[in-house]
Order: structure tokens, then C-alpha cells, then sequence
């Protein structure tokens, strides 16, 4: 297929998607071409589409195509409460795994001065809002636990503390089905410092 | 993310592409809209004009945006010699090990009358008009050492035998870097008998 530029530079803008190389963008575009042509039209259109249409909700920064997301436009959602994520993907996640009624706020990203986000990056004026906003009477923050993740936890705490307000994190300690032995020492230590009544 | 409509059909139809299940297709989606708008936009273009633009070469059925793709266009390959493969992926495969210099026949498939592929979808006219042109002396069959590609090998070299020229076929037996104990045994058996003189 060296010969066809066409089918090359197809390849090469293939390799923008996450953990495609060189090999697997040519299976894709060789897939695509040789068996699901309607489709992959169909892929490009909505491709297209999405990155066009596609922004952060104006109250939750949330992906969406509407201006409002439709968590924040549900009356079903809880609006006492504000769930802090740093992802899109860890909202999902969130949403898939718990029963969480209430509302998100997404950081995309978390603080890291090192890469130039800051607060106004995470859009922090913006939670700042939502915060002092009557009505709230619950913040989670479920950054990740990373570095980053804690530093950012840390800062989100003492922006909730100023408002009159419950403030939690997510639990740490030991995985479901995870076994002791192959635990890190870190989260192994926590969860015994940190045991519940049986 | 079950909140954007758009989103969620921009995830099912990453699904088309081979090997993506719903995990990767969110993350691919994610990765776009967080991090590559630009690239992505530019890989949603190249890819629907690629589906529109991308045909058969006229003569070689290898895929290419132009009537006649560039292997055959070139002067510098050898008219004299025509290798027969099940795929463009294969072609590829062989021009980027072999140095073969000679011209290319892409058969789109195998003969297999279960799946309805018989001699008029893999081309075999255009082929038998190829192997009578005035000038062939060399046909390399170069199909898979499957049940099917060894019965198309072997309607192949039946059509060949019908003019005056050198058929051959590429030699089975261990591959380098093969450890004999975890070869197959049809494999081992048939570099075992073919053996060659030291």
C-alpha cells in the first residue's frame, strides 16, 4: 500500500487515536476500506459532528452539545449536592458504579502549575459560584489519588470550608477482590489506620 | 457522559473499527474532544474522503485514488512478473520484506463458495487476461497456507499452467526465530521433508 497517498495519510491521522500505532491504523483504514465502507462514512460524519457541536456545559463543564448538560437540566438530580471530578471519564464511572443522585462539577484536569493549570483553568471562579450558590448543602470531592489529585483535593476543601457546607473525599483502603499480598504498602497502611467496626 | 446524546453515538460508531470495544471507543471519543479537536477534525475529513476516493487499480484490483495504481504505473517494476495476493494488507507485507520488484494481483478474498466468493468476485478474469498478455514469463502465488488459500493456490497454478510460464509458490517451513518444539507438527513435518541441501 505504499502506493496510494491517499490511503497513507488516512493512516497517519488514524495514529491520533489513544494506543494506535502504525500497525493498527493500517488494519483500521484497510478494514474500513475493504468491509464497512457505509459505516465508516457514518464514523466520519458523526466524528465530525461531535467535535464540532460538542462543549462543556455552562454549569457543570460536563461534555455536552447543549449548553446546559442534562444532568444539571434534570429535576430528578439532587441540586443539595455537587460531586468534584477531574474527568468526563470519571464522571462516567462515578455514574456507572454508584447510585449518586446529585450533581457534578468537572475540573478537566487538576492543579498543576508545572503544566499552567491553575484555578482558572479548572474553572474554579465558576464552583466558587456554585458553592456560595443557596441551596448546596453537600460537596464530594473525587479527584484522583495521585499527587496532583491530593494537592487539588486539598485546595477544593478549603474552598468548601468557607461555605457552610459537608465536605467528604472518597474513601481509600483496600480494593474489593483485591488480595493483601499484592497491595501497595501506602494503601495497606491506610486502610489498617483507618479500620471500621466490624 | 450518559448525559450527551451526541457523545454516546460518537462512541457506537468508534465501535466499527476492529478491536474496539465500548471502553476503547469512549476513551478514543474522550481523547478527541479533550485533547486532539484539531487532529481529530482532520482524521474525520481524511477518513470520508479516503471512503469516497479509494477504488481498485484497473489492473491490479490493489487499492489506490487513482484508476491505475502507482506499482503499476511504474516503470522501474518489472512487467515481466506477476505475484497474486489475498490482500492489500498482504501486498504491504511483502513489499515491505521482500525486495520483489515485479507487478502485484489482489484477489480481495479467497475462493470459498460457503461465503459466496467464487472466480468473478476475486477478478479471475481480469487475472486470466493478465496471465495471456503478451511479456509474463514469472506468476509467484502468494496466498495464505489456509484450507482455502492452498484450494485458490491450486485453481491458480491450474490457470497458469494453461500459458507458457514459470509458477511458483512460497516454500512453507520453519520461521526464523521458531523454536522446533513449539512449531506444529504439519509445519515441522513438511520443512522435514522439503529439506535443503547444507
Amino acid at each position: 500500500m505504499s502506493e496510494s497517498g491517499l490511503l497513507e495519510r488516512l493512516i497517519e491521522a488514524l495514529r491520533v487515536l489513544p494506543g494506535v500505532g502504525h500497525k493498527s491504523a493500517q488494519r483500521m483504514a484497510l478494514h474500513l476500506l475493504e468491509r464497512q465502507r457505509e459505516r465508516g462514512r457514518h464514523l466520519a460524519a458523526m466524528m465530525a459532528e461531535a467535535l464540532d457541536k460538542i462543549g462543556n456545559c455552562q454549569q457543570c463543564r460536563n461534555l455536552t452539545e447543549h449548553a446546559v448538560c442534562s444532568i444539571c437540566r434534570s429535576a430528578a438530580r439532587d441540586a443539595t449536592s455537587i460531586c468534584v471530578v477531574e474527568s468526563p471519564a470519571d464522571l462516567s464511572a462515578l455514574e456507572v458504579a454508584t447510585g449518586y443522585r446529585g450533581r457534578y462539577f468537572v475540573l478537566h484536569g487538576r492543579l498543576s502549575p508545572m503544566d499552567g493549570l491553575g484555578p482558572q483553568e479548572l474553572g474554579l471562579n465558576l464552583l466558587a459560584e456554585r458553592l456560595a450558590a443557596p441551596g448546596l448543602q453537600e460537596v464530594i470531592i473525587a479527584t484522583n489519588p495521585t499527587v496532583e489529585g491530593e494537592a487539588t483535593a486539598h485546595y477544593l476543601t478549603q474552598m468548601a470550608r468557607k461555605h457552610d457546607l459537608k465536605v467528604s473525599r472518597l474513601a481509600h483502603g483496600v480494593p474489593l477482590g483485591g488480595e493483601l499480598e499484592y497491595i501497595d504498602r501506602g494503601t495497606l497502611a491506610h486502610a489498617f489506620g483507618q479500620r471500621v467496626r466490624a
